[in-house]
């Protein structure tokens, strides 16, 4: 509390992200879903070939060339896509663009009950009323349950996070055509790793009212690089470009933009690195399974995992924590009995295999 | 206009950036007041020493490292400065943490009349109400014309922009002193090259009230790179932390944030780009003034120069630009009769010098 802040930011309860270790610290981070290979190799020459004297002038505010080669890769035109710092930006915007229209202040964005906890916040920040709308059994979001709804816009996301859950185009188009007059924000961030691959992009040219969210974060293997961005119609890109010329002119700096293309462009390595995460993702549902843990079948790279019978959630939590490997626990009721763990390397799943296995029989034993 | 926008997004007239010639384009580019050298050479070795592999983690929300660095050189503690993707971000974040407070909400910020053209634009983004203050003759600030008005903060650009004018910290301190109840914002992006150099920093044990916002862009020559910090009381950065975590966790990303900390490290690079500028900044008003060109003295990286009588700013830029040099003209009633020229290298100094003589020569022999 401060008298120098205003009400909203003492009011508020700002995002929390995943534990980030210490510098130098060893772990298993399996905590916030990161990739655990390295970006393409095609990255090292970028840094070395940069010419630095270039940083003294502003980059360019449409990050032209990685919006070209999202566009080349997505189908669309340049002018349907939007490059922000991160996904996170790119969601803040659309939430500042579309929602909270003119004459309906008192309507709510629609949002699954459990989803990316970052929406709530970006609700309150922005003074937007909100409606969750709970998933139905085993975590499943019904698509009908977001028709007839009065609202301002919907923001889902697919695969959805933390459940790892994915709907279809059909869902996603049902939704869209129901709600004709709002926007409805797919958040893709974890879509690249859904087997088989498939997109909200594709029900673009059909659905007006549809954006898509992406980050380079995830399957692109850089997080640390802060480069998301936004597909949807010219009209919808229009919007989200005042928002950002209101705001900052100048989202993404001139190396990320170099290096989100370069990523952009080596398909190749792209690909093989997701299809590495899936077979492990694989293996690592198979051996939990055999564990006596249930969960959905998961798109994503991360599976949202709940303990047999006799073994709480937060302890396994912080017993693995005390072993050096770190996975994600939500206090939230509905889903404080789950873990989510994101996909590592295959050594990884097996140490957290290994470990997960001796708790569950210090359980058998005690 | 478009029925998938929101009221504000329709309504807004966002921020209209200095132009960026095309990729190529051969200019003289005295438009945006970027540093006319290249950043310091330290940054080649962190370009190329780089581990990418570091890019798949997400990046230290803090920026400790660079914090430390700047907290270092202003004789603050780190828990006293917070980093941004650029010092537009970290004054749009002020905007939304300090003002339009409870109950004060119908109180407006004040602001020069002529000051950074993106503040309105924050405040009609952020729903916050405005009162321009007018500067006086030959565009000076009155500290006095700040004491008295009912208000929720204060911005204020020292050096101010388009101006180039400084006010000393007697008055900033008198204009602090006189709202403790609001939150004073010190936007000192041009700072370093007042000269003699002053910082609004030494008033902070002083006045708990003021917040310093500074930017790498310029005078680190570093405006392609997006790195901008706030220097303030702790419970004040706390303020702006709270803002961050509720919009975007990760401002910075992971190269940014190297390569800032290098920046400040390099104490004596930065000291020599800045002396060099204030030279040419001498010359170059001393040059103009033999031309008939009326100009505040310049505390920053630019001039703004009044064109003798017979000549017509506008006419001028245009002129100008036909000849490949770029400079800022503002339609704005008030400041229409100038033109404002960031001061680029000696030798960019003497070209623009050589074309604005053949512009007068032109007018004086019709």
């Amino acid at each position: 509390m401060s008298k120098y802040w205003n009400k909203k930011i003492n009011d508020i309860e700002p995002y929390v992200a995943g534990e980030q270790p210490k510098p130098g610290q060893k772990v298993i981070k399996l905590n916030t879903n990161e990739n655990p290979f390295p970006p393409s190799p095609v990255i090292r020459a970028v840094m070395r070939t940069f010419d630095i004297g270039d940083l003294r002038l502003y980059p360019d505010t449409d990050a032209t060339d990685f919006i070209e080669a999202v566009a080349q890769r997505e189908c669309v035109k340049p002018s349907q896509v939007f490059a922000g710092n991160g996904s996170d930006e790119v969601l803040a915007l659309c939430f500042q663009t579309f929602f909270e229209k003119e004459g309906n202040t008192d309507l709510p964005v629609l949002t699954p009950d459990y989803s990316y906890s970052f929406y709530p916040v970006f609700e309150q920040f922005y003074d937007i009323r909100s409606k969750k709308i709970p998933l139905r059994e085993d975590l499943r979001l019904e698509a009908d349950d977001y028709i007839g709804v009065p609202n301002c816009g919907i923001a889902i996301a697919n695969p959805n996070a933390p459940t790892s859950r994915s709907i279809s185009l059909m869902d996603i188009k049902k939704i869209a055509k129901g709600n004709p007059d709002s926007v409805v924000i797919i958040d893709e961030a974890y879509v690249e790793f859904s087997d088989p691959y498939f997109t909200a992009v594709d029900l673009l040219p059909d659905c007006p009212n549809l954006i898509v969210v992406r980050t380079m974060s995830k399957s692109y293997s850089l997080a640390g690089l802060r480069v998301g961005y936004a597909i949807g119609s010219e009209e919808l890109i229009e919007g989200l470009k005042r928002a950002r010329d209101s705001f900052n002119s100048y989202p993404t700096d001139r190396i990320a933009q170099r290096i989100a293309y370069a990523a952009v462009r080596d398909n190749e390595y792209h690909m093989a690195c997701i299809d590495e995460i899936i077979r492990t993702r694989k293996f690592t549902e198979f051996a939990l399974r055999g564990l006596g843990f249930k969960m959905p079948e998961s798109s994503a790279n991360f599976v949202f995992a709940k303990p047999p019978q006799g073994i709480d959630a937060e302890t396994l939590y912080k017993n693995l924590r005390a072993k050096g490997i770190l996975v994600r626990y939500f206090k939230t009721e509905g889903i404080n009995d789950r873990l989510r763990i994101s996909i590592g390397t295959r050594q990884d799943m097996e140490q957290l295999i290994a470990a997960v296995k001796q708790e569950v029989s210090n359980v058998k034993d005690s």
